[in-house]
């Protein structure tokens, strides 16, 4: 499996080949490979990569476990690891890694699906935005990056995004800095790539750009959605949620349904992840992790807290985008979507 | 005069001699002199600077009008410089430089004053909190750098934390990162000087432990404080307020008389700074001005919006501290304190 290192971006374009467990593991430990979309799917390969060479039940709950164990809080990776070992577990030893390998690309075929349809979903909210104010783009301020990168093709929060560049709807996005890892440089990248209007901002600003009106909406991805309509994303989701909420910007989180934890009754039940402290205490390069360009400039003692993720509750959410359409943010209306989860 | 070059922390300590009008101007335009008490004292003897060779009335307003464009939201520099202009106005011109130094010392001394007692209501604060959780340290969440480095000897918004320190009361500091210009490193510098725990966290992640109940009282300084309680502060203060707010958690701006501007009569009517798009673009060291340890990685092209400061509605704090006491945040608040200016 050949991955987009994405440590590396925006400074350079290197792909890694994957070859073993321990080498997928450490690139989703390392964040080479991040989003919960393609961490998901990442570890699905990475399962079936495992089962080359033996493939008993010892070495596929071991498989398993260390894939489970690389990061906590995107529940795709437990979703998709869950699944494949599911599917192979009844077959023969010596079936189980070509079963597995299909089972990953069915996977990433459904993601794929997902996004597309989530991004058809959300054109049409920002298609009546625009319509409200037609003289200008309708500007997206989204935190992170939720899009092409984090998943496969259009991306979660960026698909509608993508979608209205491709219909000529005039779309502006402001994308925060996301620290420590600056994620929201990754996100200007791919849009500018793809010729979208983009202005990169300091986290601190987003509060003051939705208080004076220069937010139309704001669109976030989801790393685990409760099953009431909690969402857990990148550290500093909720601030913006709260901004936009006393601004009265409408705020989406682009949920797969992938990304749902059903069994998750609120966001209290998420485990948040507490990340290295060289992140911080790192003065890190415009690239995820820090390899290139990251001096360290002194405090290397300063104590300092790096939770990852923080939980945004429902109530403070328009809608959720699913690839089944937009539902509200409360258990109801996700069952309402999808009735098979009562 | 000389002054510590804030630029070069915590990497050097670097003392700076100012002898001339250009370069007090300069020193504040780039902050080797920052936090809006110490840039009106800096000012203030700026202009005593620039009255010693020569102080006809041209040279007083050439040398006020340089000094009032240096930057545009802290009103303590519009306050002092006024001050200091009023003052030596009548007199002969050849009396005028030494009477702007007077003038500039007596303004110190107040400001040193105003910090002092700030310190000692803050204190009050921190004791009645302590009180209700007498097993751990309180918790005090702040944004930026208002410490002594941003004024004189206690700072403003850190002055209930040095005394609380004096009075063997305990504290645990947690510093925002403050991006794009990372002065919660110098709050973190100077707290670890004076033997107070500091954590530092990314911006990002104020709310996280605001909600996850980690901090018992926001204190944050001001820049300018319009006269019905509204706060401008650093990029990024109305997102902890907003945040705070939400978990129920007390929210102070130390506001010494200085910084409030009775002739805005709300924070609408206080101009926000944009800064540089470079303070973005360059990945800074954890000094100020980036330039120790900044290195420029791409995107030197990429579209930036840098505003420097947001303001926080009145009604989202629970009162302002003065010289006087705490205010509540209105204009009934102050004046009930300031009754001068009614």
């Amino acid at each position: 499996m050949t991955v987009l290192d994405q440590t590396r971006l925006p400074h350079a374009e290197a792909w890694v080949r994957l070859e073993t467990l321990e080498a997928v593991t450490a690139a989703i430990r390392t964040m080479q490979v991040r989003g919960a979309p393609l961490i998901g799917i990442t570890a699905a390969y990475g399962l079936a990569l495992a089962l080359r060479d033996h493939a008993d039940d010892a070495r596929l709950e071991y498989a398993a476990g260390q894939l489970l164990g690389s990061r906590p809080t995107a529940v795709n990776l437990r979703a998709a690891v869950d699944r494949v070992r599911n599917q192979v577990q009844p077959l023969d030893p010596g079936d189980r890694a070509g079963a597995a390998w299909e089972a990953a690309s069915a996977l990433a075929e459904a993601e794929a699906r997902a996004c597309r349809a989530i991004g058809d979903h959300g054109l049409a909210i920002l298609r009546a935005l625009h319509d409200r104010a037609p003289e200008r783009p309708v500007r997206v301020l989204t935190h992170c990056n939720a899009g092409w990168l984090a998943t496969l093709e259009y991306g979660t929060a960026l698909a509608p995004v993508y979608r209205a560049a491709e219909e000529g709807l005039p779309v502006a996005v402001i994308a925060d800095e996301t620290r420590p890892r600056n994620q929201g440089w990754l996100t200007a990248w791919e849009l500018r790539r793809a010729g979208i209007p983009v202005t990169v901002v300091a986290d601190n600003a987003s509060g003051h750009l939705l208080q004076r009106g220069e937010v139309d909406v704001v669109l976030v991805g989801t790393d685990r959605t409760a099953r009431n309509g909690d969402v857990c994303n990148k550290i500093g989701t909720w601030l913006k949620a709260l901004a936009a909420d006393d601004a009265g910007v409408p705020f989406y989180a682009a949920v797969p349904s992938s990304s749902i934890d059903w069994e998750a009754p609120d966001g209290r039940a998420i485990p948040i992840e507490e990340r290295n402290a060289t992140e911080l205490r790192e003065v890190q390069g415009l690239g995820v992790a820090g390899l290139v360009a990251a001096v360290r400039v002194g405090a290397a003692d300063q104590p300092v807290a790096n939770p990852a993720f923080d939980v945004t509750p429902a109530r403070y959410l328009t809608g959720l985008i699913t690839e089944r359409g937009v539902a509200a943010p409360s258990e109801a209306g996700l069952l309402a979507l999808f009735p098979e989860r009562a």
